[in-house]
């Protein structure tokens, strides 16, 4: 009983002094915890006060899985195949015929105008409740075609950690993504425990109007509010935070000025990139990967600026919760 | 002693039973009070948990002194004096020139293009710091024409009381403001309690790049990222906290449809409009003054829909609070 009490006692013991047991030691997990350690020691001189504690976190390829496309794609593909019965004209006309037809050559041939139209009839034409309510109903039915899981579950433990150590050291964690505001909100909350007022994102605008009841609404409609990649993270962050980050977390070079902006501030900093090098657990992309590059001049950019870059490879014990158990 | 100790007691008392000691009692009052007792009365019908508890704030005549001109108008004329001497062509050039000989019938004949373009060069040119730093400044040495005192003086202390008392209850309180979201954000934490991303308005454009010792930074550019105004206040309360307010304070057409976006809500809503009556402590603006119009038509709406209307001259013990000791 003695003995099973101090076993117990260890093991707590343990769980307090590693935040981030998916990592394995090395100077990725050292940058973090130096970081957490420093500012937040009230006697130190990097002290940050806990209402200027953010931390920002790209999210396609550094939260969860991109390849081999945009999980938000798969879901503008699938939405285009359910209202094709509604859209007879669809199975002639580009680009929805290549989808119908899954043209795989000619889908991976679409111009960003095409993309336009995809986005405009799938992201559009419904109030914002609706659109939430039809990618909450295609998350919990939608799985990833080579994992055979829920996207939901293809994100990277070693970084849900990370976000719960910061939150538990009173940083606010936002979400600042290239993908869709409206759509990443939907997952973010339970899958991240990142509200929605934390989600900024790629958006389109809404317009306000009434229903037939009389009651007010709110109904998206196809034209740019703003789009949240390179430059664009760092204008949208001082948009709707109003504050610059202390620890920012990307992976591809749409995610450069985000951390180039976060180190421009004063104080510790802390910049990270996540390198996709885990063919065997994930995916190792190599500098030529269509989406989410990371070609060899951001790793220069990093090495040059002291970014830390993680090896998904050799920084972390486990890719995905579900890892060591298939 | 006995005495003093019993009426130190009961001043405590009254002290905590009353969170809004500068309001007379009344309909309005009641309302408050009232909704903030069923949203937090966890075993009531009610009952708001605690993340959804958003409650919205219009600025320009719900908070501060909006008459005779709007503060972020007098900071933009004064800008323009203030930047006259490196741009002599002023002297002769429309909206300019208007300001610089103070030519009143001229500025009130102002159109928009002309406001734009005073917007442009008072607004834009800067990096986002150094926007803040002119607007702290100026907020230090201005005073109001009539009140004598610094803009940030000339808040209404009933209003101070509320988003007080919402946030010692859980609610988490924005303003929502026509005005510019950068110039707001200067004087919201120090006199609101309200800090930058809880803060939404008006807003520019910023591009980012790189300065002389290659840091990057955001710099101000005149361009309309969105206008925070009538059907533009919920499509920003939407688009940046994606959430629907429990609770909408505001004065003006402006904030109507941000009313009846709250309230087409379930559950408990509240929403108010500040009517300007008092000449003698602040303004009685009359159906047609110019800005901040509250006309009948609105009044009819807020009777029809049963939004709480506060009259400053019943409601309101004192306006500001200098009131009382001037």
């Amino acid at each position: 009983m003695v003995l099973l009490t101090a076993l117990v006692v260890l093991g707590q013991a343990h769980a307090q002094t590693d935040p981030l047991p998916s990592w394995n030691e090395g100077s990725a997990k050292q940058a973090i915890l130096d970081f957490v350690r420093v500012t937040t020691d009230k006697a130190g001189p990097k002290f940050v006060p806990s209402e200027a504690r953010i931390a920002t976190f790209d999210n396609d390829g550094t939260l969860w899985v991109e390849q081999p496309i945009y999980t938000q794609v798969t879901f503008a593909i699938d939405r285009v195949v359910a209202l094709a019965p509604t859209h007879p004209e669809w199975k002639e006309q580009a680009p929805f015929k290549a989808i119908l037809s899954r043209d795989r050559a000619a889908m991976a041939k679409f111009t960003l105008q095409d993309i336009e139209k995809i986005v405009a009839v799938t992201h559009s034409g419904m109030t914002v409740e609706a659109f939430a309510g039809i990618v909450k109903e295609w998350v919990a039915g939608a799985t990833h075609p080579r994992f055979k899981r829920p996207y939901t579950e293809l994100v990277y433990q070693p970084m849900l950690e990370v976000m719960k150590y910061l939150r538990d050291n009173g940083y606010r964690t936002y979400i600042v993504t290239g993908g869709g505001q409206e759509f990443v909100r939907v997952i973010a909350e339970p899958v991240y425990g990142v509200p929605p007022e934390q989600v900024i994102g790629s958006a389109g605008q809404t317009k306000y109007g009434y229903g037939k009841d009389g009651n007010s609404t709110l109904v998206k409609v196809p034209k740019v509010l703003l789009i949240d990649d390179k430059a664009g993270k760092p204008e949208a962050i001082n948009f709707i935070i109003g504050r610059r980050p202390y620890a920012a977390f990307g992976n591809s070079t749409g995610d450069q000025q985000m951390l180039e902006w976060t180190q421009a501030g004063d104080g510790a900093r802390l910049m990270v990139l996540v390198h996709h090098d885990d063919a065997t657990r994930e995916c190792a992309y190599g500098a030529m990967s269509k989406i989410g590059a990371f070609p060899d001049a951001l790793m220069a950019e990093a090495k040059k600026r002291g970014w830390v870059v993680i090896s998904m490879k050799n920084d972390w014990k486990k890719v995905f919760a579900f890892d060591g158990h298939h």
